[in-house]
């Protein structure tokens, strides 16, 4: 049976980071809310299942609904070999998941550091100010993170996890590619301090199954309503 | 062995929801960073581990280091009956924890809606939006949330999961406290529209094991620089 996977269907978000599990591991899924009357269904599933998700994205699997990324993420990367068997290593390659996922809310209070149900230009001056901290502290502090976990994994610096791929490099991937959509200057200035991270970011893009599904009509292409947004005014 | 928990050691902060597990579970830990020179020892740790947190609390158990709030009550909720056996019943448990996660960092950013690195004066401006927003539309929205879960939980109404006290029964009763100590005036209109989640609040601070915790030097007192902070300002 196919995965359903319900996220808004406009938009990367953070559904991004679950396709490209899905795509990578070449596993058969039905992206719903892209479909006809397929946004409907989501809202319904989110206000009437045992189990509410609290917000998109989640992930149908015959009868059991996943919400929340992180968890989604720890439930494929052990059903399709991209995550390490071992317990030890399945909770670090969470770990640095849930890492990931704080740099995600960080990267989207950049536009929206007020309310989310505000427009940007109702919070523009906040997000100014938030931006500027971002680019020059935060970018920095977590890519370092990461530069560090590559430079410390004994089994290879071109992973995160082990010697082979596992969903986090996907997701770092992804995080590279958001951040230098949005804030191209501050990006190019980082990258250079941070080698591995840039490489691995080169390398996952280079993968087959990456390669073809970044060309294909489902990559959804960034846009100002996702959470990584170009305005240039936050970017220097 | 001694688990050994590492957190700032002058605030509850996400440490706390840490506390609470290894408390109910009456579980041997150290609180490193409380005893003399642990400071020092946990900022050495965070520079060192081959495996390094990005930030506190983590947990030592021996020579595994666990980072991110999250990640640590999976490991001890399994390890101490605080969550379900199954591993759909887990993984629901960790997904509500995660829901919380998110609500916690919504909750810090209310003082600090710019930078953590900026003093909350030098943000106060931004504060007062950010926790008008936080007050009308987040707290509610999360802890009906809560509400829902506990309605729709066919084995109790009084456990978030199954019919057992769980960790994430304990974060909340600690969302709601911290909650309820930041924005009081707020706190006292919601809670009147989620009976569910004031019970289970109450419950939780009935428990022996947590009725001597919270009576304890071991709790350390809400104050105005952890997570949960109480500015007048902030709340009406």
């Amino acid at each position: 049976m196919s995965y359903e996977l319900y996220y808004w269907p406009t938009i990367q978000g953070r559904g991004e980071f679950v396709r490209l599990a899905l795509e990578e591991a070449g596993a058969d899924y039905i992206d719903v809310a892209r479909e006809s009357e397929g946004l409907a269904v989501m809202l319904r599933l989110m206000d009437h299942a045992d189990h509410p998700p609290f917000a998109p994205p989640f992930l149908k699997d015959g009868d059991t609904i996943i919400g929340q990324t992180a968890a989604i993420l720890l439930y494929l990367g052990a059903r399709h070999d991209l995550a390490p068997k071992d317990p030890a290593g399945g909770l670090w390659t969470h770990q640095i998941q849930l890492t990931i996922t704080d740099f995600i809310a960080e990267a989207h209070d950049t536009h929206h550091p007020v309310a989310a149900s505000l427009y940007y230009e109702d919070q523009k001056a906040e997000a100014l100010r938030r931006s500027a901290e971002f680019r020059k502290n935060r970018i920095p502090k977590f890519l370092d993170w990461f530069e560090t976990i590559l430079a410390r994994n004994p089994a290879s610096d071109a992973q995160l996890v082990g010697n082979r791929l596992t969903y986090v490099d996907l997701s770092l991937f992804q995080m590279v590619e958001g951040l230098s959509y949005a804030f191209p200057k501050a990006m190019k200035r980082v990258l250079k301090d941070v080698p591995r991270v840039a490489a691995l970011h080169e390398a996952v893009a280079r993968r087959p199954r990456m390669k073809a599904y970044l060309a294909s009509p489902r990559r959804i292409p960034f846009n100002e309503e996702g959470i990584f947004r170009h305005y240039p005014e936050l970017d220097s």
